[in-house]
């Protein structure tokens, strides 16, 4: 054996997660798009009063006490959810039992970059097609390209825009894989694909209760497509991906939309001021759909805004990569947090340390 | 395309998980081998008393606390431990990374049966080697079939014999692929392969929480092996595999080292008893280093106790498989449940209800 490995593990490189600081460090973290309202309370009331008897045993394999208060919540039958370890787990799932040699990945440029890590793991070809001006759909492309998995995330990552409904219907009839649109932000947006899972067997629709339902660090998603899809798929998953904890506490976050939607309101509002806060300071801002922004500086210097901020303790997320050269995302937070945010941009890394102070206590 | 996934997935049959009926449902549950006993306080302290900001935030992609903890009491390096969504995510882990078609995976059997969903999940090719008269490890067969994952559980389910340390010692030399000692029940046998680790380059030592800390529900497991040998297994996993509370609760019960050797020692002890219960009745019972006993009836009549126990409420394991014709897995209960059952196998399922009444309340 020359290798332990596969030759396309020895070649590929892993993904790179971002910076996850522990609860506590004395920092404002817009890196990861983590929702800075707290989790409902209803959640937090089943974590803290559990009988450590679901510790003890094995949980449901099919964690079907979370199948049914989705399927209340959506509308569409237990059997058409299918339960993950959070939605990078279904994704990894998808990609395992679709694509191979011969069995293309497929997804528009750019988004999600995890999408390239697990097509590498397969090995599988990867087809990147760059987004038209504006992040039009490049429909025509993408159906060229006969994927076995084609993936759009909308709303997308990091640009913030949503994909036309009309596209993804287009898509879905023209392409004979499965189609992956990736919901993880849709509770910030005005729109959702999930009624096409009912009009093609080849569609699947992914959410994750990270964003939305402030429970990222629970590792909970889930995808609703039709039974004969999910076959695949649940043969293929491991049967005890979701532990006791998460299935409970995720069954209350999900029982509480009031709540969820009353964060995601919030959330919304502070966007808009905060769009407006940087196109005061001359920046590009592109329309949001999600929890976060993409914004483009005037003086052509994002990488040092972004170094200047973490240098102050803010997280913000800078990508070095084609299609998004100067540009940086940042998490909507509270509004507190974002004006700490704006101010320091304002100040060029100025002053304010003890404001800062303040927001560090209340947001991390 | 023909159809929405990989022949190999097309063709597999999904591994069925055992019953895992909810707490509270009125069974004694001697079926997936869950530790009679409740977690450590520890753990559930750090379970009822967790700051939400830990739900709200994504996870350490790394779990460095419980690496931590359990660097100190392993006395291996942290870079030497990989931890998994329960140790089935890490054995997955494995064959994706190593086995392919040309890659095979080697194993005696009978043993663990999702070794075999694994492989064909990729696919690679499956070579299952009986073990020979009374569990010995057949070496020179699983050395001729060069494997490049080559699985021994030890102590082995279903048997629950240990393989001796110089048999994998020989056979880790002499393999140049990947050996995976799987320890899952290392917590109630006399003796581990860990030292291996440190010997040879090719082992990685599996161990999981679900048995000996009474932790089946939180879904944790890991792994220990030198930093080359995880470089590529890193690349392959789910960074955020693992969630928060995992960590957490996990971290604590690895600290409490003295509760969980204390409720092994009780296993053990009843374990014996039982032993001394089924030759009464006259069974065959195998010796167990394990927190089950595999045993075989005297009457040739395995499926029927099978099925009348479960009409009782009592579930434990019968298996339809070649090398375990007629024989049951029965877990370790506290005394009270393996009297119980005991009771219910030599009355031939009958009465004694009342007293399994008290049983459930007290065991489920």
């Amino acid at each position: 054996m020359t290798s332990f490995f596969r030759p396309s593990v020895d070649a590929m490189v892993g993904y790179i997660p971002s910076q996850q600081p522990k609860p506590g460090t004395p920092i404002i973290k817009l890196n990861t798009n983590e929702n800075p309202y707290p989790p409902s309370q209803d959640a937090i009331a089943v974590l803290h009063n559990l009988d450590p008897e679901w510790l003890r045993r094995y949980p449901d394999p099919y964690a079907n006490d979370f199948r049914q208060a989705t399927s209340e919540v959506l509308g569409v039958p237990v059997d058409w959810i299918i339960v993950s370890n959070g939605s990078d787990d279904l994704l990894n799932l998808i990609v395992r039992s679709c694509a191979d040699l011969g069995r293309k990945v497929v997804y528009p440029m750019p988004t999600y970059v995890l999408y390239r890590t697990l097509t590498d793991m397969q090995p599988a070809e990867c087809v990147e097609i760059p987004y038209k001006e504006d992040y039009c759909l490049p429909i025509e492309e993408l159906v060229a390209a006969n994927g076995a998995v084609t993936f759009i995330a909308t709303p997308n990552s990091p640009s913030g825009h949503i994909v036309a409904i009309a596209d993804l219907r287009q898509l879905a009839a023209r392409i004979s894989g499965v189609l992956v649109i990736d919901e993880a932000y849709v509770d910030f947006a005005e729109e959702t694909a999930l009624p096409l899972v009912k009009e093609f067997e080849n569609v699947i629709v992914i959410r994750t209760l990270s964003k939305g339902y402030s429970l990222a660090g629970l590792r909970l998603g889930f995808g609703i497509a039709n039974p004969k899809l999910l076959s695949g798929l649940f043969k293929m998953r491991d049967n005890y991906n979701i532990d006791a904890i998460a299935c409970l506490v995720g069954t209350a976050a999900m029982g509480d939309q009031a709540y969820k939607n009353e964060c995601a309101e919030k959330v919304k509002a502070s966007r808009a001021k905060l769009a407006v806060n940087f196109k005061q300071l001359g920046f590009r801002v592109w329309d949001s759909q999600t929890n976060f922004l993409l914004v483009q500086p005037p003086k052509g210097n994002a990488e040092q805004i972004f170094l200047g901020l973490k240098e102050l303790g803010i997280l913000v997320r800078y990508f070095k990569q084609p299609g998004l050269e100067d540009k940086l995302r940042i998490t909507v937070g509270t509004d507190e947090q974002n004006q700490v945010l704006v101010e320091a941009i304002r100040n060029e890394g100025g002053e304010r340390g003890e404001e800062r102070g303040k927001i560090f206590i209340k947001g991390s």
